[in-house]
C-alpha cells in the first residue's frame, strides 16, 4: 500500500479545482453577493452591481454579436463615466482587449495610437467625438489599409446634446442601443489561459514614441487585490474617481472596487471643490491623485474646503515624488496619504510607502521626509531592486548610491506591443527596466532621485531636479515648482525652476522674489545645486497632471545658454 | 507598419514579468519590509520578522542537507507554537510539503498518516514524543519497507524537561539544533510550478477512514489572500492561535499573517481565560474559533471575562454552524463575529456569511437568523452552488429545497492523495462534491440543513439535526447540544438529544428537566422533529472542538431503538 509519493504533485488539473485568474469574476460575484449595493453613481445616475453586471454581459454580448472577441482591441476616449468603467469588464467579457484613450492628446497621436493597435471598434465619449472623429481621419489618410471601426457615442445629459446630435448624423452608434442590442444573460467565459492580454495602454511617451503596454489577467487580477490590501481598503470602499480611468486603468481600482463590492464615484471634471463636495455628500472613503492634485486640495480657499473632514478619507497619491510639505499638509487636514509609485508596465502602482508604526512619534517633518520615499513592493511584486545598470549589482542600502529600479514577478507587463527591440532592452537580465534612478535607504525603502534624462548634470557632478523641487515646495510663496536642466557655458548643464507663485502673492518685484528664493535655496543645498535660473509661470502638465518636463527642456534650451559672465 | 495585431496575445513569459504564485514570497517580503516588527509571541519568546525569516531558511536548508526537497513529505506534530509556523515556511521553502498532523489522535491513526504519505521527517512537540514514538513503532510493525524517518524533537520551556530528555536519549534531534545546522542565508527558490503541492492534511475521517488532501502553492497564496480580504484584516492584525494550525493549516492564516506583516500570538491551551488575557496584553485582534469555543466565551465566569472589550475583536467562525443564540451574544459582548464555511478540501473557509450594511438596522434576532447562515463565496472560489446530486441541477433559491453544496475553482484542493477513487467521485461532473446539504435562500446565500449523513430520517421525513440543535441552544439551561438519529421502531429513526447543562444549573431531577426541554422544543418546533430522547453528559469532541457525532450515533445505536410503548 505504500508507494512512492512522488505522485503527489502528479495530481492533475480538472474544471473543479482550475480556473483562469481574471478581475471579470469579481464583477460576477459582486453581483451574486450584492446585488442590490449601489456600484457607480454618475450625478443623478445610479447603477447597482445587479445592473452594472448586466449592463457589462449585454456590452460583451454586443461586442461578441460584431464578432469582436480574442485578439481584437477596443479603444474608449473618454473621461471618469459609467460607460469607461464598464468597458473594463464588457471588453474583457468578450474576449477582447481594452485600449482606454487619453482624452487630453492631440488628434494626431491619437491616430497614431488607433492605427498602432488596429482598434477595431472605437467608443468615445459625445465631448470628445470632433477629436476622434479628426484621428480616424488622420488615421485613414496614412494609412491604405485602413478599414472603418465601429464608432459608438456616449451620450452624457452634463454635455451639449448638440455634440450627441452631431455624433449620431455622422452614423456613430449610440452607447446605450449598443448595449440594449446585446443580450443582458450573455454567457461569459473567462480567458482560456490567464496570460491572455485584458488591456493595453500607452506610455505617455515623455522619453519616446508611445509604446503600447500589453497587460493580462493573471497580473489585473493579482494587482486589484494588491491595490486593496497596501491600502487597507476594505468591503464597501467609496471611491471616488479623480484619477482618469484611462490612466493604467485607474491604477486596477476599476477592478478592486468590483472584488470589494465598493462604490464608484464618478466625475466627469477634477477640482478641489467637487473633491471636498463628494466626501461629503457620498462618504468617500477613498480616493487617488497625483501630487498636484494635492496641492490644489492644500490651497484651495477655505470656503471651499471642509476642514475638520467628517471620516477619514484615504488618498493614494503617485506620479510625482510628493514634496514632504505636501504630505504633511494633507495629513494635517485629515487625509491619509498614502504614497505609492510605479508605470504603465506595472499596472500603476507597485511600489509603496508602507507606515512603520513608530514613525507616528516623530517630528512632523522626519515623519514626511521618510513618507516621501517610494518605499518597498506591492504584494504581486515579487522582485524589486536599485542596481548599476551596467554590471546589474544592487548598490548599497547607503541612502546615497544612485543605481536604476528594476522589478520583477507577476506585476510586470506582458510586454509592449509590437516593439521586440523595446522588449528586449526593458527585459534585460531577466529584470523589468524602469528608467528611473533611486537609492535604498538603510532601512530598504527606496528614494527616486530622478528619471534618468531628469538628472542635471552639471560640471560632471549629477543633481538631483527632484530634491531643488523639494526644497522650492517648502518656500511659503511657491505653489508648483519644476526643475530641468538648462545648457551653461561653464558647467554643461546648471539648473533651472519654473515655479508657480501662490495666488495672493506679491509678485510685482520679479527681482526680489527670485532674490527671496535663491537665499533660501543657499540655506538649504550646495551651492551648485542652487538654480542658476528662475521663470515664473504656470507648469504644463499632462492629462494625470504630470509636469510636462520635456517642454520645460526645450523652454530652458530655447533660453539659450548660461553665459559665462553671469556667474 | 500596421500589422496583425494577433501579436497581443503572443507575448511570452519571461524571468522578469512571471513567477509562480506561492506564499513563501509573503514571509521575504516581510522581513524585507518590517525586519523588527513582531512576528511571533510565544510567552516569554518573541521573534521579528527577521528571524522568523532566517529561523525558516534555516529550517529549509537543514531539511536540503538531509536530502529532504520536492515529492518528501515533513510531519508535524505539534500545538501551536512557533515551531508549527516556521513549519509552513520552512518546509515548502525545501521544496517538500508540510503534513501537520492532529495531535489528539491515537498512535495507530497516526501510523496509519505517516505511513500513508511516508514521511521522511517527523517533527514532534516534545509533549508528544511518546505519541509520536508509539505510532512509529505500530508503523515499523506493519510495514515490511519501513524506513524510519528523521526524528526531531521541539523543547518547549513550558513543559516537563524529562519529556526532552527523554526524546534526546531516543536519538531524536532538538529543534534548535536542528535549525543551527542550517544556513540563515539559504537560497530557496520558488516552486517552478504553482501547482506544486504545498501541504497534505487528512480529513478527520468521521465518514471514512481519513484521506489525504493535497493542497498546492497557488491556492494557499490566493487563499491566503482571500482569508484577509473577506475579514476586512489590514496590515499589523494582532492575530491569537486558538485555532489548531493543525487543522486545515490554520485556514491559511499562518501565510495571511506574513502578508500583512502582522503578529501571531501562540497558546499551547485555549480556554476562555487565556483568550481574555491575551486580548488584554497583546491587543489580540482577529481570532478563529469553532462555535464551541465561543460557546465557553460566552459562559466563562464573569471574573475571568473583560466587558466591554477594550477594542473590537474579530472573529471568525466555522466548523459548524453556531446557533443563533452563540452569535448573539458575541455581538453583544462586543466581539464582531464573521461566520464562515469550508472544509480541508477548499483550505479551510472559502464561503462566508458577508454581511449586509442594512441588516443593521434589524432585530437582533432576525441579524442572527441571517448571519447563522454560511452565505457566499470567498473570492478565490469562482464557483458555488447547491445542486441536485443526481441530475446535477441547481436547486431553486426557495430557501426550502435541500440540495448539495458544490464548488469550483481556485479554492479547490489539487486532490486526495493516493485515492483515484475519491478523487472521480469527488470531482464529478466538473465540480468538487462538498457531501453537505443546504438551501439556497432567495438573496442567493446558502445554509446548511446538514452533512448528509447527520440528516435523521424519521418516518421518510428529513429532520434537520442542526435545526433542533439551534433550538436547544436557546434554552436557558443547556450549554451544549447534539442531535443524531436513533433507532426506532416506529419511524425507523428519530432525533436523540445530547446535552451539556451549564454549570450551577439544578440537575438533581432529571426528569423534570427533560420535560422542560422537551416543552420547550414542542413549542418551536414540528412534533416529529422534537427529541424522542435526551442524555446528559459531556460532549466528545476532535481536536478542533466538532462534536464527534459519530461516537453519539454509535451510543445511540448501543441504547437499542425507541420502542412503540414510548410513543
Amino acid at each position: 500500500m505504500v508507494t512512492t509519493i512522488k505522485d503527489i504533485d502528479e495530481l492533475p488539473k480538472n474544471p473543479a479545482n482550475y480556473t483562469a485568474l481574471t478581475p471579470l469574476w469579481f464583477l460576477q460575484r459582486a453581483a451574486q453577493v450584492h446585488p442590490t449595493r449601489i456600484s457607480i453613481i454618475h450625478g443623478s445616475r445610479h447603477y447597482t452591481w445587479h445592473h452594472t453586471y448586466h449592463r457589462c454581459r449585454r456590452f460583451a454580448s454586443a461586442l461578441s454579436n460584431r464578432s469582436i472577441g480574442p485578439g481584437n482591441t477596443v479603444a474608449v476616449i473618454a473621461p471618469n463615466i459609467p460607460a469607461l468603467y464598464e468597458a473594463h469588464f464588457g471588453i474583457p467579457m468578450a474576449g477582447a482587449v481594452i485600449n482606454p484613450v487619453n482624452i487630453r492628446l492631440n488628434a494626431s497621436t491619437i491616430a497614431f495610437l488607433l492605427g498602432h493597435c488596429t482598434a477595431e471598434v472605437v467608443i468615445v465619449d459625445q465631448e470628445f467625438f470632433l477629436l476622434a472623429e479628426e484621428a480616424l481621419k488622420i488615421w485613414s489618410e496614412k494609412t491604405n489599409t485602413f478599414k472603418p471601426p465601429i464608432l459608438i457615442v456616449i451620450g452624457d445629459e452634463k454635455c451639449d446634446p448638440k455634440d450627441l446630435r452631431y455624433a449620431l448624423s455622422k452614423g456613430a452608434i449610440e452607447y446605450e442601443d449598443f448595449l440594449s442590442s446585446g443580450d443582458p444573460e450573455y454567457d461569459w467565459k473567462p480567458p482560456e489561459d490567464e496570460w491572455q492580454s485584458i488591456a493595453l495602454g500607452y506610455t505617455s511617451g515623455t522619453t519616446s514614441s508611445p509604446k503600447g503596454v500589453v497587460l493580462h489577467h493573471r497580473g489585473a487580477y493579482l494587482m486589484s487585490l494588491s491595490g486593496a490590501l497596501i491600502w487597507g481598503m476594505n468591503e464597501g470602499a467609496v471611491y471616488l474617481w479623480t484619477l482618469p480611468m484611462f490612466h493604467c486603468n485607474g491604477w486596477c481600482y476599476p477592478w478592486t472596487l468590483a472584488a470589494l463590492f465598493g462604490t464608484n464615484i464618478c466625475l466627469r471634471q477634477v477640482s478641489a471643490k467637487a473633491i471636498y463636495e463628494a466626501i461629503d455628500k457620498y462618504k468617500v472613503t477613498h480616493f487617488c491623485a497625483a501630487p498636484v492634485v494635492l496641492n490644489s486640495i492644500l490651497n484651495a480657499p477655505a470656503e471651499e474646503t471642509i476642514f475638520p473632514l467628517p471620516h477619514v478619507v484615504h488618498v493614494n497619491t503617485a506620479g510625482a515624488a510628493p514634496p514632504p510639505s505636501v504630505l504633511s499638509g494633507m495629513s494635517e487636514r485629515g487625509f491619509r496619504v498614502t504614497h505609492t509609485y510605479g508605470l504603465s508596465e506595472t499596472y500603476g502602482p507597485s511600489i509603496y510607502c508602507a507606515w512603520k508604526p513608530e514613525w507616528d512619534s516623530l517630528p512632523p517633518e522626519s515623519r514626511a521626509r521618510l513618507h516621501a520615499r517610494q518605499g518597498v513592493r506591492y504584494i504581486a511584486l515579487e522582485g524589486l531592486d536599485i542596481v548599476n545598470t551596467e554590471t546589474m549589482q544592487p548598490v548599497p542600502a547607503d541612502g546615497k548610491t544612485v543605481g536604476e529600479i528594476v522589478m520583477r514577478g507577476n506585476a510586470v507587463m506582458k510586454g509592449y506591443l509590437k516593439n521586440p527591440k523595446a522588449n528586449e532592452e526593458s527585459f534585460a537580465n531577466g529584470w523589468f527596466h524602469s528608467g528611473d534612478l533611486a537609492v535604498k535607504h538603510p532601512d530598504g525603502y527606496i528614494e527616486i532621485k530622478d528619471r534618468s534624462k531628469d538628472i542635471i548634470i552639471s560640471g560632471a557632478e549629477n543633481i538631483s531636479s527632484v530634491e531643488i523641487e523639494n526644497t522650492l515646495y517648502s518656500h511659503p510663496a511657491i505653489l508648483e515648482a519644476s526643475v530641468v536642466a538648462r545648457p551653461d557655458e561653464k558647467w554643461g548643464e546648471s539648473p533651472c525652476a519654473f515655479v508657480t507663485l501662490k495666488p495672493g502673492v506679491d509678485s510685482s518685484n520679479e527681482q526680489l522674489l527670485v532674490e527671496d528664493i535663491l537665499k533660501f535655496c543657499r540655506a538649504k543645498m550646495p551651492a551648485y545645486w542652487v538654480p542658476k535660473s528662475v521663470v515664473f509661470g504656470p507648469l504644463p502638465k499632462t492629462a494625470t497632471g504630470k509636469v510636462q518636463k520635456h517642454l520645460l527642456r526645450t523652454k530652458a534650451k530655447e533660453m539659450g545658454p548660461v553665459k559665462l559672465s553671469k556667474l
